[in-house]
């Protein structure tokens, strides 16, 4: 692949100095791919005359699908709504229903008016699929024939799909109602006998998906069964479309960025290429959020004030004992929600999971407490104090590692995204626990301590 | 996907019955997959049996193929050098070499003499490839003709290969050097009439991924170009191999759970059912890093001994400033590294990147100070102690944010993996910025403060 950057400059000088004959030349030779970095980084006009000239190669619509959403708004800014429609028209259902999604509420009555009838009709259909549905991420286009139906008469069939055949993976059987009996891997005509039915050939029952299922739940079974696409069936399981594997690297994508984004109380869209304005408007109600959680900390700790008052080296232990805890409790955390979002955890052996992530969290806690202990102890000179920290430290560490496994397997059974919010509630519950020990162990002991 | 626990129960039966006929039925209708899951909750002696029935059904080995890595050993205890010789010995090479190295050392010796010498061979070879290459993650199995060979011959060929024809995506074309030329996608040969040349059905400079590039990089491109597989070159340029997207999506999965749990400080084997033992010992050193790291805030906290004991109130914000502080470090480092991650970031945008970090912490910092700022001025009743909080709160939520987006990408220029251990240096920087601007400015300003 070519360096963008220097493919972007050449371009822009052919486009100045008018060369357009070779700026055509040099974009043919590039792959969508790689141009939907460049469109990003052209002025508006720039934009509107290399969009003409992929649409004019067939590509514009590739080089759209591949952009990152974050900067699809630019590219609408300088296109008007005719060219947006012709471009549309071209996608695949799924990418067109995310264009339509991402264009301004009031550009989308004019751009879809401009489609042809059928792919409007299609459209609409595909909005009726709840978000993140896998109705929503097929493609309607695949070719279902009969049982009965010969390998010679598929190839046939195949062939009168013309462009499309490099997209086609998979032949679907399907009985008399329209149900889903079995699937031909495309590669299996090859070597078939021409006379030989598909029902002679097709795999029976079919891995498949239901259309209102999770997206996830479609990546998790091509991911599992090692698939190249997967059918989509209505509660009939009739055949409704399919969602292809590279569709489902880009759902495994997203849902990954979801999950670490989420561990970090991240809006999925706040990109590295982000504006900033928007990246501060996404940020700052997870902050503000954050900061009345450690208000509540701060306010647990001014119950102690009297104590501290006493005995000032008790604050300098506070982050330590609120860091260790606040460290098992993510480390719990991670475990348990990677194994959530990779589909390997059933939830009956939620109560074993949380056990062992107790016994896993009082272990570290009495060996990181100990060695807190001992350096406490050095430094303050009081083993009675290094006493305090280490029990305070082995319960934070407890408490967090569990509470770090049951807070998402609780958030799962309850249908909510374990991985949005588990941290904040970890967090905010094992600092509370953390420094009421601490501080409160401090304080029944304080006269020996002191 | 039947329930798992319910087949394990129903096989479990059977086995002990001694009905092996029907246990033999419900294993040959259970996929690979699926039967994973269930070896692993099966006694030595069952899972001896089930071996041996699967292996007489030409299952053994993707079933293990399918086993996730922590199940292995005790499947591999199970079972005798020579059951594991013959069941290595059809599997692809990239499984059979991760097999091997999960192996325990004094069995490796035994089970490779085991294997027939043309697999023993092959297994040497692709040992020499560096961990996480593109090298070690191919198969071998690929059908390469030349382009004068037409479609018939192309389609002959592939019969010939017989029962590997489902695994076969592209036909890879090559030059009488060997060097790749192109790629035929097997489903085009269905529509191509018999006597046309391969040179001419071929997609021409395919996209490849040479030997020794790491495995993430042939993800990146079967990702971003939407393949089924990436022909793996030397540097000649000659066909040594095949990544297939199935093992893709593999590396993606592999690599998301790395950068997820490298920003825990996990161990990438540190899964939901790895035994408690082995997690205590991978999660312990990170936990004394972390608790190394926790003790230079504390001695930060130490000096201000002083002036902590003329306003212990000040010991109350401690933890709002550095948790403040933390969390916009953590932001904009998960902004970043996904992004170098997803292969989004070119290192020569890395200052424009810094610099969008900061504004947005600015930006953050400025909001959340001053929220904080309110608070504490009405619980405290002291608006010159909330303006301090306000100053060390933006210096803090700032200097983190631009430490967080500053690190992974140095780390990344220098070749470290920028996901591992950019949170402990970012958390304790933060830390000690927190808790110095914060207890310096009161300590200056302590006598209007108390």
């Amino acid at each position: 692949m070519a360096d963008p950057q220097v493919t972007t400059r050449v371009l822009r000088r052919l486009l100045a100095s008018g060369l357009l004959t070779r700026a055509e030349r040099l974009l043919a030779r590039s792959r969508p791919a790689d141009l939907a970095p460049i469109l990003g980084d052209l002025q508006p006009d720039e934009v509107r005359t290399v969009v003409d000239v992929l649409y004019r190669q067939h590509r514009a619509a590739p080089t759209l699908a591949e952009l990152p959403p974050e900067l699809l708004p630019q590219i609408f800014d300088a296109l008007g709504d005719q060219r947006l429609s012709q471009i549309l028209a071209r996608l695949e259902i799924d990418d067109m229903l995310e264009m339509v999604e991402r264009l301004p509420e009031e550009r989308r009555a004019p751009v879809i008016a401009g489609l042809p009838d059928e792919k409007a009709g299609e459209l609409r259909k595909a909005e009726l699929y709840p978000a993140d549905s896998a109705g929503r991420a097929m493609t309607t286009r695949f070719v279902a024939l009969e049982q009965t139906t010969t390998a010679q008469q598929a190839i046939d069939r195949i062939r009168a799909a013309g462009d499309d055949t490099d997209a086609i993976l998979y032949l679907y059987v399907v009985d008399e109602k329209g149900g889903l009996s079995g699937v031909v891997p495309i590669r299996r005509l090859v070597s078939a006998p021409p006379d030989r039915m598909l029902g002679d050939l097709m795999i029976r029952e079919p891995v498949s998906i239901r259309a209102d299922a999770d997206q996830e739940e479609a990546a998790q079974a091509v991911t599992r069964y090692n698939l190249l696409a997967i059918p989509v069936v209505d509660d009939e399981s009739r055949m409704l479309g399919v969602i292809t594997v590279d569709d489902v690297i880009e759902v495994i994508n997203e849902e990954a960025t979801e999950d670490i984004y989420y561990m970090a109380g991240l809006h999925e869209e706040d990109r590295v290429f982000s504006p900033a304005l928007q990246s501060v408007r996404r940020r700052l109600p997870w902050m503000l959020l954050n900061l009345c959680a450690l208000f509540v900390a701060a306010w647990v700790i001014g119950r102690f004030e009297q104590t501290l008052e006493q005995l000032v080296a008790l604050a300098f232990f506070m982050p330590v004992v609120a860091g260790m805890g606040g460290n098992s409790g993510i480390q719990s955390l991670t475990v348990i929600t990677r194994g959530i979002a990779l589909g390997e955890i059933e939830f009956s052996s939620g109560l074993r999971l949380v056990a062992k992530e107790l016994a896993v969290a009082l272990a570290i806690g009495t060996v990181a407490g100990a060695a807190a202990a001992g350096l406490a102890t050095l430094w303050q000179g009081s083993a009675l104090l290094g006493g305090v920290l280490f029990v305070a430290m082995l319960v934070t560490v407890a408490v967090a590692g569990m509470l770090g496994a049951a807070v998402p397997l609780m958030l799962k059974a309850l249908r909510q995204d374990p991985a949005l919010g588990s941290g904040v509630i970890v967090t905010t519950l094992t600092d509370v626990v953390g420094l009421v020990t601490f501080l409160g162990i401090g304080t029944l002991l304080i006269d020996r301590l002191s």
